[in-house]
């Protein structure tokens, strides 16, 4: 696996992202997420999709100029439809205008639909967070997680972050609601590694070790019956407030050619901050248990694989590298785009 | 254990309310809670409880009388000071206040603090979707639950609860970010029955399936350093917001002595709501997996369960029943009860 330096890399992924026709502003915020992703060392969130966003916008199902059309529904209510922007761009948009409004009213609330894939939720919450501000941000996918004591995907793996400012430091944690993502899952099955009995069903809602067979079948939730309720909660609350499809009619998280009609929820709180990092640096001090070298607290690993990302490269898949260097070289045809767009 | 008709265990229990001298409005919202705990099948939130609110009564550290103080600190947010009210009374109260703006502002929070213990979660969940709009719930409690990776009971069993109105039902879900209940390991204990090896630790940190070693020591978090990051994000969210106590510095929720200072955090939220009760019903549907009779929705053994006892009448233990009985009949010393306010 190579490893490029970090310059390097924005260089080239901002290249392919221009290519794609992409207006620069909206390139910025899509590059930094992806990138970020691979910083934190979540590489399944990382560059390995941007192939699928120029798709997705060569295929006329990604808008690469709209930040989406707002409507406040309430004074702290912001309903958006996402006019099939790219999802960084207008979830970007979306917080920028509810973190203002919240400032004003305490808490307020963003609700997005029609937007395509907005990445890692933890890059939000931070972001949130280092304004002095709280997030909670929901999504939903396509369905890939079976309810407790199912057998079929019926659920999203519906994830959630939270940002809160600590003080000297900003606490994220961002965790999908399945016990892994399919993007393991897909890793196992390239690797040809079993899976853990417990992780996923076969296509006939069998348990199995086969991650080629999880493919077609279903993950488990997290945690069993409460991480499946919580799930579960997250479709609902999602679906109920953004309009979005839910359970098995949500699409185009995962292809090229789908209008992404799944949502995407944030709340915005602005309050008062005690100073939380004393109390975080106790969880961290405390004695490990066995088999742990150390308690740590959510983010510290992606934050130290980010250092170390930073001053010795990023390591980068051969495949993955390869494509951004050719799409850095490729414009997106225009009449391809055009057409695609203009048909919709 | 006695089966006792509901309208005999409320009247009995609402005469042990009314001789600690809770004024009767307040009475009533204590009542329900606990009951509704009980029909339920939650008997850990139920009647259980009453004799020690009584005892805080006595003592001091719970006033029957406030419901709490509020400041609006900005438009949507309420903060409230508890004056060691009732929980489900300040709690009630604050949630009033804060669902009437959500219909002006879309969105409304209140962060409660020096309040006692609320009670089940999903009994407010419920109460805000039945009135057509949507609740999450966060509260605190006495560090139980040991991080990821530790040994030692840092962090509260912090529930959630999420409240969704879902068409032609409402949709429920209320769990802590505790593995169990340390209710349920001293049930466990009281017994004589070993727990799972990867519910609790010892004093010292190291895993045990004695109950009564597990009384002493921690519980684990939900689903692993999932159910763990989630915890952990409560305690900062409900901390930072309510500023109540943090970690090991929390007290008054397990005991009859101690001034109660965790914080409890809730946000409504008034929106669009389509139809969503037809994607329940797919879930139930949906073949169950081996050991599964079928698929349950959140919520669902909860109404079962609480329809069998209002027929049948609720199963109650022996030594509660009892003591209902013996409070029923004996007020609460005046003396007493002045004495320790008076105090405070």
């Amino acid at each position: 696996m190579p490893v490029v330096p970090v310059l390097e890399v924005r260089d080239v992924a901002g290249k392919a992202l221009a290519q794609a026709g992409i207006p620069p502003a909206n390139a910025t915020i899509q590059l930094e997420i992806l990138l970020e992703a691979e910083l934190r060392g979540i590489p399944s969130h990382g560059l390995l999709r941007l192939d699928r966003i120029v798709q997705r916008i060569g295929n006329g199902v990604a808008d690469p100029h709209t930040r989406g059309r707002f409507t406040w529904r309430s004074q702290s209510f912001l309903s958006v439809d996402g006019q099939m922007g790219l999802g960084p761009v207008v979830a970007k948009a979306a917080l920028d205008a509810i973190q203002d409004r919240a400032r004003e009213t305490g808490v307020a609330l963003a609700a997005v639909s029609n937007s395509n894939h907005i990445g890692m939720l933890g890059w939000y919450a931070e972001n949130v967070a280092a304004s002095g501000q709280i997030l909670i941000a929901l999504s939903t996918s396509e369905a890939l997680v079976h309810p407790w004591g199912g057998r079929k995907a019926l659920i999203g793996t519906n994830p959630i972050a939270i940002g809160v400012p600590a003080g000297d430091e900003l606490f994220v944690m961002d965790t999908a609601t399945s016990i892994v993502s399919m993007g393991e899952i897909h890793d196992h099955a390239h690797r040809g590694a079993p899976i853990p009995r417990h992780w996923a069903l076969d296509a006939n809602g069998n348990p199995t070790t086969d991650a080629d067979e999880a493919k077609s079948g279903a993950i488990a939730p997290f945690g069993g019956a409460k991480g499946y309720s919580l799930g579960l909660a997250f479709e609902l609350l999602v679906t109920g407030l953004c309009g979005s499809a839910i359970g098995r009619d949500v699409r185009g998280t995962l292809d090229a050619t789908e209008v992404c009609n799944k949502g995407d929820l944030f709340i915005v709180i602005d309050g008062p901050q005690p100073h939380l990092s004393a109390y975080l640096d106790i969880i961290r001090n405390t004695e490990p248990a066995d088999g742990f070298e150390r308690v740590l607290v959510p983010g510290d690993r992606a934050r130290a694989c980010r250092e170390k990302y930073l001053v010795e490269g990023l390591p980068i898949v051969d495949e993955v590298w390869e494509r951004l260097q050719v799409l850095a070289k490729t414009p997106l045809l225009p009449q391809q785009h055009t057409a695609q767009r203009a048909h919709l």
